[in-house]
């Protein structure tokens, strides 16, 4: 069903969510935001309003524009909450079951309920309420939400199920309840997920990136926090905060997920890529004509490592703006170098030069090797890799979909090892503490950076294998 | 959204289901099943496959024709239980929310549910398992019996989980609800909507009308019992019974619902049809040239009318058999006459006759009128109307979608008042004795005629309008 | 692409033109007519519009309601003058590029063209063309007139161009051309494909069909007669005649072609079919329990035949009406029993009983085998078949798409050797000369009976094999 | 119908053709080949294939991977020869009447033609082949080349037509021509055009632009010549010119048209780009933090200005990578600032900086307005505009779809008052004779750069105002 052609991790969504006193057709508004989060997710979108007592929503594979063509959006009610999703491509579906938002009727009265993260004990959690009685109609981690928060509402006390949900939960999430009086914007304690809060006059937003909110003329006002449970309604905004917090954003969000105009954390994804770039020029000298990204998340990086050492930025390879979901598989013939479908070398920029190549990071290693093979046939003299982020070496069980290490070139090799397997003439990663450095807003800060290093917030990774041993 | 030209009730659905022990490919199966109940229901349609402990479905709007066009129905898995479903249009609908089967994770594992009828205490128990701490994602009623079945199943044993559900079900019911193992077919204690079984081989089938059987060859064995819980899994069949069983199936389905080829509760929808013309025939006397049906209900009744009197049968309207779900809204200039886009007039055998026009049933009263009046137009000297059942002086609860007084024509009027309205020389209905005796397979069967008669099963408009009052 | 589950012949088309003095949104009255002539075509459909000097048009391939779906008739211009068509299915398709009507720029301007009918001629006439210096961008015939219509344009004098190029086709044809001014109606000079004409104030229709003209409340004023090039311009209507008129319609238009409501040549086809079926039963006595037609096309007939022979008019097949262009291919274990998906026998109306089953024709037989088959596995004790019309003996050049003597089970058979091939108990053919008198307006009415009778206008025959010989 | 946010010209196309003497799957290859030019057109695409003495084809609106969805591929024939073609998108078009190759039968056979470019004299040569008795089936001028081939071959001699044809051909063309044995690539005497020549072992490529066959893996021979008529065939190729050769390539192409991967005319795009802005940051000094360029198209003419100022490269705009065909026009609270959708600020680099942004041309200049605009409110303290080319002065009347003076911003302004209007703080252009020497391959290299320095090739310019002027 959806393409890949790029070796990259993809588990991530998108939330947008408006609270408006005085906008109209805040579907559209919605859509407009749920455009500029496309990269975070491609395979589904969905928009819920909250009108009166009511919530109406409409949701279906695709991307934003498709999902919303023709006049679905002028069939969504007018109304004063609205919530947003998009979603990344899984394997096994052939329904929308699996879309967000979900919208359900619960204790007291309507919600919606989006989430980006990985809830890690969620199958226990599910086991668990089915044993009380509840049924699942889909796989989704959400539903598991869904039903705590309402199983621990106390009353019309929709705040307290939330508090009490949040507790339970295991693994990276930030999630968006809407009601029919308010928006609940909800962070896990280690900030694993991004989400960010902003105002326009009198009307609230909330955003997995602050793009969505730049886009729209809408001021940034703050990372809602690790631990936060922001609660927006006709008096405002209130915070509550939950237990243990302990600030773990993912690193990897910098490294590749989010779009280079977003700023995380209060931290410039672009300066810090472009910072990485930098400080690998510093610490790995390497004798070269010239310098250029795998294109387009590690360009950024790459003119850091111009700047750095001033070697020229000069392209190697061009990408095909047009890969869309209904491209048709390549035929056999075609396969083998399926990676020029979507890469073309700039023969002319490349021919007899000693190049180096600049990537966010190495994941399985399949596409690198492509991307190598094809330069050397273009004619590439040599061809030096500088990877602006560590060796991953362990799963990730809270985001991204690599569940395990044999999925993992790096997980038992080293950068030689490594650079004989895709054949370039030298392969360079940049060290767990630099990475964090260049990625921090403020001395002090803390992230996840357990892809590379192991440490995971909460043992997660103890925990995961554990239940699986049961 | 969807197109209703025709002043006709709707809100019938269609199931099918198979147990195989044998046959490859069940969703085709099912889909040529489905196909054949088409005619209840034209909004949307779903196929479930039971395999190992998982179940996978696809469901869509659409006929079936459309939501299973291209591969869709090769992405379903081979397994060895199916249920499919088709649905009835209803307003207010922008996504597939509600179409079925429904597919959910309970107590012991994977179920999918499917029915056709109305409960009409659905909002009671909802609330009342909201209370409880379920959430609802759709607002359809087999949400609630989905639920209920949870809620009351005990251990591994969802027998005694249906058997207590339908006790505290009110309204009309015929469901199927589809486990890893078995089929457990369902029809409430009045029997008020049909369902049938069959066998082919080692396979077993349930339906809502035999055409869909008869049509693949399967042998129709029997009709599912009012009150019957029939439960098919690997030690052949097995049926359990509710208590107060109360024979009353709903007369509407020969009348209308049913397709002509089906046979309901061992009497042939044909011969019922065919009888109330004759039947007709006798006791209303009309001097005329010719007799007419208005296709396609009403054809077979005519030619009941026709053979009891003597009088010739002559067509006096064709009917366009290209009216689409996607076709456009008349332009303002042809919606006085929408009639004609799908009905036109036999000139050639109508100029200066003397017309009994049979019809099944008046609701409204709309068409009729249009009919009427194209007719007259088209040079007929006398249009008298024959009605092949009483007249509809009572809403129906239970299943039609007319729940108010004030929507029928013939609520608060007799023969003549209506015929001044519709504007027919002579108007004659049916007595409902006569239509009971004509839809009998056996001396003492006994059915629901409520919209005609008011005689309610079980108390049901008492009830319902309790409840409203509250 | 397209479903064909009938063994019917098919290459009609149907047309529809307005020109109007004062009708708004012409493309949407022009929707409506070819609504009601889908049954002449449902493979593509378009419209085109004359507005001051500009034609702008659209086509596409599927249904009326498909084609047009969304808001494809608002982008079509306001303008005087229409022309939509709707054509059937033939094989070797990908694109639209046969669709009709075709639009032109010419010697005089802007055209657009539209035909129903077959050209015998057309592959000589094309090759000539060609050696002249034209270029063809599509196969369809109508192509090729177009060009012999410019060629003989002679200045602005376009009736002269039509006039001179119907002198050279050979075949049948009835077409339509709009210019920026006016509608040129033509009918070949045997009458071989119908074409009416009507009048609703001071607006000029042309359709293939009465019935659509009956639909929209239009006044049928007469048939264009064979041989005329009919003119509607501002001036009101003029009439051209061609050589050599010799009146032979095509008969099969009665049989099977036409919408049974409409008229053709001042003969009600209705009435045409009953009296066919009346007759029938004069001569061909058999000792039966119940008549009944296959439907839809034989139902009228099969009336007929009741009437007259006082047997009780019983249906033994139940059509399912949402077989639609999308339906799937049936899997293995369905193809045997295709007929099946679409009709279904009513097994109470058949079991143990002597049935005659009235159809319209036979051609190739397989379908016939196939409802003898299922009737007699549903129970019928004897199954005779009456068919109204005579044995089909002969390819027709001219309409239908049987062009060669193998394909046709009557070819070199007899009545009592189709018998044995399609399992009946006996079958029996309308003599020539009875059809041709049920379907007679006036007496000394002729008809092109060739398929029957072997007796081709203009020695079609004897000219095609020779040419293919060549 | 077709989105087009940018202040770019377009009128496009591209044309890719294979002559293959073992090539399997012709119709995938051809596939592949018009997804790399997609960026020349993204309104329709189509594939014809020639096989034995046949050519089928399918095309459709959409972009490539839209129009060959599903199955379409696979229902084109195998085959030796084929040829496929993208387009771009124009204002009136309600059909696929527009979309190539256009497919013919004329005097020698089938043909298939595409074609890239503007005939100046189409409706002169319509006119005079309508009069001599063809007729025009669509708007495009490539109907008219076809007409003008067909009408000067001689006998079975399509060259000679070939040779003929373009001797009456004004204005820009690069096309090819199939045939059931050939292959004719054709570029007009003065190159306008972009055509490239490729093999791969036995097989033979034409091809709009190189990055199509580097991706195919196809080596790239050489440039079809201006003027010359390149026959392929299975003597292999012959080459035939015309008179007056006067070589005058489309400077724009290096400008913005052609994907920066590609080497037109021996002369490397991106190099051309990167020189581009070399040059200009050794002519226009100006005193600023850092260089940006606007996303995609002058990203490389960017960093050459940075390569050559010294001055570091930091993107301030991040563009949305799924701007697609089916996006909703904004609704009017948006439509102000409908860049943003397109185009969003990279605050944190900007705030309070002095920034150079490189653009590669300025049109209309509205789009460059609202950049500056978007930029300055987010905190820019100086927004400096180099553009890497010329002030576009004059029409394109043989390309691009800007064809009156007053679509023109600086046809009669200079660089401050365009500044003035666009809100830059310095707007500076690069000179005609500049931009020649970075776009040159060889000394002496001559172009067509009429919209800027006003000199059309064949005096275009007056021979277009002459006819309007009739």
């Amino acid at each position: 069903m959806c393409m890949n052609f790029e070796d990259k991790p993809k588990d991530e969504c998108g939330i947008f969510a408006i609270y408006s006193a005085t906008t109209q057709d805040l579907a559209s508004t919605c859509y407009y935001g749920l455009y500029q989060l496309q990269h975070r997710g491609q395979e589904s979108a969905g928009i819920a309003i909250s009108y009166g007592n009511d919530i109406k929503y409409y949701k279906n594979t695709g991307l934003v524009s498709e999902v919303f063509a023709g006049d679905i959006l002028k069939e969504l009610p007018e109304g004063d909450i609205a919530l947003g999703h998009v979603r990344y491509c899984t394997k096994d579906e052939v329904s929308v079951v699996n879309a967000q938002p979900i919208v359900y009727h619960g204790k007291c009265g309507d919600f919606a309920l989006a989430m980006n993260g990985k809830i890690t004990n969620a199958d226990e959690l599910r086991k668990s309420l089915v044993k009380e009685g509840v049924i699942f109609q889909s796989n989704i981690d959400l539903e598991v939400i869904a039903n705590l928060i309402n199983k621990y509402t106390e009353g019309e006390n929709v705040i307290i199920g939330v508090k009490k949900a949040v507790e339970v939960l295991e693994g990276s999430f930030a999630f968006v309840l809407i009601t029919s009086t308010s928006v609940i914007a909800v962070r896990d304690r280690f900030g694993l997920r991004p989400l960010v809060f902003g105002t326009h006059f009198d009307d609230y937003y909330v955003s997995s990136e602050s793009c969505a909110l730049d886009s729209l003329g809408v001021d940034v006002e703050r990372d809602v926090a690790p631990g936060e449970i922001l609660v927006i309604n006709n008096e405002g905004t209130k915070s509550y905060y939950m237990d243990n917090i302990e600030r773990r954003p993912c690193i990897f969000e910098y490294v590749y997920t989010a779009r280079a105009d977003s700023v995380i954390d209060e931290r410039s994804v672009y300066k810090a890529r472009f910072e990485c770039g930098r400080r690998l020029a510093e610490k790995i000298k390497i004798d070269a004509d010239m310098v250029a990204g795998v294109p387009d998340s590690a360009v950024v990086a790459a003119r850091g490592y111009a700047a750095g050492s001033g070697i020229p930025y000069i392209d190697v390879l061009e990408k095909n703006r047009y890969v869309g979901r209904t491209f048709i598989q390549p035929t056999q013939a075609f396969r083998e170098n399926s990676v020029k479908i979507k890469l073309n070398v700039h023969k002319a920029n490349v021919q007899g030069k000693r190049i180096i190549l600049v990537d966010d990071s190495i994941v399985r290693g399949t596409t690198s090797k492509k991307i190598v093979d094809i330069l050397k046939k273009a004619g590439a003299k040599e061809v030096h890799m500088v990877i602006a982020s560590p060796i991953v070496k362990h799963p990730c069980y809270t985001g991204i979909d690599i569940e395990t290490y044999d999925q993992l070139i790096g997980a038992y090799r080293n950068e030689s090892e490594i650079s004989k397997i895709i054949g370039t003439d030298s392969l360079h990663f940049m060290d767990v503490e630099d990475l964090i450095d260049c990625c921090k807003a403020h001395a002090g800060d803390t992230f996840c950076a357990a892809c590379f290093d192991g440490k995971y917030p909460d043992n997660i990774e103890e925990k995961v294998l554990k239940r699986k041993g049961d």
